[in-house]
């Protein structure tokens, strides 16, 4: 190899940019020009947590038949030098006159001729980290280039997760899955949801995650009416089901999964919510393909459930996972992506327990050609009870 | 009050509409559109680490006489009626058909005339979180309404800092001055930045964070070449500077502030620059006065540093902060924005100690009518040595 790198080996990213080039050349497409965290890591391995400042964009460019050209603010340069990029292109940002965008047109008209079109994401699951006032100022700049969608193009290829990629998944999968076994060490009837979620955290740290990029969960009486929420003060009761949800990340790679856990002896409705949950997932792990719609697992998750006497809950009971904490495609009655070999992906039935109350479960997958194989490693069947 | 809310009474969101409400006025603007977490949590409370998740949008709209409408994913709708806010408006998200845009334009167009205009944040230091196809269908479906910038009206709101955010942000400051007194415990010649780091998040969320979304930092003789990357697996070694920077939040504020650290003794390069730095940062708490520009800021920290005979290093010298990493303004040459009682804003001037290696120093503060008031707990004015 020789060539410098980060996370991967620069042939990784080379294998990437061939597929990505691939898809423009079969859409008429003179370039890519990516704006998010994740689609310039996919490219180039550059990670850092510095996306956290709102303060600059950053650019990438994916030619037709060249590599990748970087157009970035100069505090970046040195990070990204250290990537497999060799034309980093930088300014002294922010700068409220001209924040890069000439830098850029002048990059992009340099791939793509005057009557060629210019690749965005525009579509579902996505959005562009710029001002829009400079991209409309970059769209005069180009004209008469179109700009047009590019998110199949994009989608078709980090969906389908390399060799290497599933191996760093299945790591930070590892790590959550360590703490998750730590849960009974600082889980205990009237102690704060807050200081669960921090131990929670601190146990993923603990057990090698990077850092710490998504902690959600829950807790009540057989179930909980939220899953997205951040803990308050209120402590822990006899009776309730604890869920805790992470997303820790290893070298930029995401796990996505919960746990729940009985705070003393499980109520006969959260033990069998959690027994029918577990089923509806072994069943589909059973039935996963590549060539289903992403529908069709959705509907498929649902009838077990129901055959079991459950009410689905709402909303997606699953989606992409890779890069960021949820990736396209989601299962929905309305999401007709087929799955492929490759794909990482979450089963996250959930069903209705009472009162506006739900339980989740959730596991990682990858799709191989004949099935699923789990990333996370496998909830237990019942419900776990922590009687301390 | 009676009201529910989340974060702070429901009066402090209440303030923060009337202010928004008395721009929109002046710019003649019949609503706000806003999509970003920061923004939305401004306004509402609505506060989840749920934004991890890139699949689905969402919205708040602020109408010129009544108070602010949501319309967001349903999987967030029990969150958000815990905020303030009574009219909230949910469609089940990711939808491929169409992910909350009619819902979205119905709201608008309720609240905005037909030759009426509607402000979104499109400049300097901003993005649209939506994806861009749905922008430009939202804009048909509006129009003849008018989609404008409302970057300023925006800014100048949210630039000044209430009581009780400054009270929040001295907190998150006060956490990560005890995570920093903390460092010696876990810092030694021979450890690798990557356990540096691991702990020095353990150590953020054990003294109070909520979480923590930076941390970065580096080290090496007589300073560091880089500021934005993560850590790697090289040891720490005698007469390395340690540098770590974090914002960790409490209640969705952040700090960002950094410290030095000499692994064994102090070479003469980096003593003298950690002083310089030091003594800049001290001349300038002593001169900032509301009145002064941004720009104005810049120059006076370059003018001590070079004074003591230290080159700046390039970027920014400091920014204003809150319930995002960095905030504007920048302390660069070029920023023209006026700094009013109330911001609360970084120094953080750098300086280069040779062979492409540079220092930064940087403190939180809060302006006051007579001045500015340290808001993070200020660094020693000898550079510290951990000598294990």
């Amino acid at each position: 190899m020789g060539e410098r790198s980060i996370i991967f080996p620069a042939q990784e990213y080379r294998n990437r940019v061939a597929r990505l080039q691939a898809g423009m050349a079969a859409q008429g497409l003179g370039a890519l020009l990516l704006t998010t965290p994740a689609d310039i890591f996919y490219l180039t391995g550059f990670l850092t947590r510095f996306w956290e400042s709102p303060a600059r964009p950053w650019f990438a460019i994916v030619p037709l038949m060249d590599d990748p050209v970087a157009v970035i603010p100069a505090i970046g340069a040195e990070l990204m030098g250290r990537t497999w990029l060799h034309d980093i292109r930088t300014w002294d940002a922010p700068n409220p006159h001209d924040d890069g965008i000439s830098l850029l047109a002048g990059a992009l008209a340099e791939q793509v001729p005057s009557q060629g079109q210019i690749g965005l994401p525009m579509g579902l699951e996505t959005h562009l980290r710029m001002p829009l006032a400079d991209y409309e100022r970059l769209h005069a700049l180009l004209a008469p280039r179109q700009l047009v969608d590019a998110t199949a193009c994009i989608h078709r290829v980090r969906e389908v997760k390399s060799q290497a990629e599933i191996a760093k998944i299945r790591e930070s999968c590892a790590i959550a899955g360590r703490a998750f076994d730590r849960v009974p060490e600082f889980v205990a009837e009237g102690r704060p949801l807050s200081g669960i979620f921090r131990d929670f955290q601190i146990a993923l740290l603990t057990e090698g995650a990077d850092w710490v990029s998504y902690v959600a969960g829950g807790a009540g009486p057989d179930g909980y009416g939220d899953v997205i929420s951040p803990a308050g003060p209120q402590p822990l009761r006899r009776g309730d089901v604890l869920m805790l949800d992470t997303g820790a990340v290893k070298d930029g790679y995401f796990c996505d999964f919960d746990r729940n856990f009985s705070i003393g002896a499980a109520s006969d409705i959260s033990r069998r919510a959690h027994a029918v949950l577990w089923r509806a997932t072994e069943d589909t792990l059973a039935t996963l393909r590549p060539g289903l719609r992403a529908s069709d697992v959705h509907a498929f998750l649902c009838d077990s459930l129901q055959r079991r006497g459950s009410t689905p809950s709402g909303g997606r009971l699953g989606h992409g996972l890779g890069i960021t904490l949820t990736e396209w495609p989601s299962f929905t009655p309305m999401d007709d992506t087929v799955l492929r070999e490759g794909m990482v992906l979450t089963l996250e039935p959930g069903c209705f327990t009472g009162d506006g109350r739900i339980m989740v479960h959730e596991e990682n997958i990858v799709l191989n050609a004949d099935g699923a194989e789990l990333l996370s490693p496998r909830a237990p069947s019942e419900l776990p009870e922590i009687t301390a």
